[in-house]
């Protein structure tokens, strides 16, 4: 993990009326300025799509994954190279044949802070861009591998170690072995990175894949999952209404509070395979 | 707290190789459209705000808290009457002769999830709308009262209780009394309802006040409690780089990771006093 997504920070500890001084680390938050080129000769235009409060690193994937998840591009296909990072501002340049849904530019001027679309309408708008439903990702996986999730990606997740300060996405195959982590301060963005890695890999839909969300499940997560292709999401933590409905109407797997031998099943029960896995 | 902030579900619980079926109860997330009413006589305007996706309840305070934490009002005299809630929509009237920052609009369309708004420039931003820096705001609390905060939010906060899955957002006196809670699927959203309702009161700036934060310290989080006047800011998790910075900037008192008879102070140790408060 590149050293710009931490910085020290000299920190009092209070304990029980004791007070100490400590070099710590906090995990970094800084703004990314989104921009986008697109067109072709004369008329090739630059705009400003997005600023994103993130963790340094990964910028690329982070804006790939943002312009595939938000319905402006549909695939790594319609990039034109690769997206150069220049500290706090990146530039995705379209090839010239891509045509980017700029009415989905639109619709964000009317979003804010962790929203992702509007309700039912939204969940048009996953059917639309998302990958059809018939496709064949009707995989099982045995309760024991899904278990075993969360301890693989702490092992991974070494910011999260130093600073206690980021969210995680994780994907991971259907026996269990983890693939890709990303950390962001934003649970959004770390699930951005990780879809924009696998757009730029070329390994778009996600079919039997696995992902792990190290926090809550809400809409925008399921949504962005959806429309990578992913049937299974596990979360550590609670999901919302609003995940599990959109989770249901997409037959996908959603899972939550799995935490040690335990977890919760919302929605897909077919796809996880119950008792003993050595007879 | 209002029953359209939790919905039911039936649930599966996997423990350990056994099955079993629950009616469960989740943190209820819906969109709510911000509406924004201004102008006069023949030349009143209503304009789309924002989306953002919320848990149901206190919706008014939460469009208020979003206007004034995004600079657009700069108080709650220019509120023209009490908005009206109507289902996932709510339109905020501003009296006529109020004077909305229609610019801030503009960088919003900038901005998306989680974003706070754009490093430097932000900071002078918050500088000017928020209340100005040498307010005589240099309260001393006790370190036992801090310790106190977490167990007292946790005692009224009902809905985290039954489902798990919400964000809360808690304002203290100075003695560790707490006068006013809210939770929400976003932490941004618990925070903005927290100033609505002191905004909808005549209760700003929130001078002598101790905010909790039930979950991280986000830069966003910290600019809000900036622009209503909080001078203390307490959170149970982590607090990210930027956070730390605004917090220097603006002479506030930052601790994180508030557990039990632990705290860390990042920024403004001089509102703590420590030791022996009996003698």
């Amino acid at each position: 993990m590149i050293d710009t997504a931490t910085a020290p920070a000299r920190v009092i500890k209070i304990a029980a009326g004791k007070t100490s001084v400590h070099d710590d680390i906090l995990a970094c938050e800084e703004p990314l300025e989104i921009q986008m080129v697109y067109g072709h000769g004369n008329n090739r235009i630059r705009k400003n799509i997005a600023v994103t409060m993130r963790t340094p690193g990964n910028d690329a994937e982070l804006a790939v994954g943002f312009l595939f998840t938000e319905g402006i591009i549909t695939s790594g296909s319609e990039l034109k190279s690769n997206p150069v990072e220049t500290g706090n501002s990146i530039a995705i340049e379209l090839d010239e044949s891509a045509q980017p849904a700029l009415q989905k530019l639109e619709r964000n001027f009317y979003t804010t802070s962790s929203c992702g679309v509007c309700g039912k309408s939204s969940i048009d708008a996953v059917r639309t861009i998302g990958f059809a439903a018939g496709d064949p990702n009707n995989f099982i996986v045995h309760e024991e591998i899904i278990y075993t999730l969360p301890m693989l990606l702490r092992k991974t997740q070494d910011i999260f170690e130093q600073t206690g300060g980021l969210h995680a996405s994780a994907l991971f195959d259907l026996t269990g072995n983890l693939l890709l982590l990303r950390e962001d301060v934003g649970r959004h963005n770390a699930l951005d990175k990780l879809i924009g890695a696998c757009i730029l890999t070329g390994s778009l839909p996600l079919k039997n894949r696995l992902l792990l969300l190290s926090g809550r499940a809400s809409f925008e997560l399921i949504q962005k999952a959806a429309m990578a292709g992913i049937s299974l999401v596990a979360a550590v933590g609670a999901p919302s209404s609003l995940a599990v409905e959109l989770a249901k109407e997409f037959d996908m797997t959603l899972i939550g509070f799995l935490r040690e031998k335990r977890f919760n099943i919302y929605s897909g029960t077919k796809r996880i395979a119950m008792g003993d896995s050595s007879v």
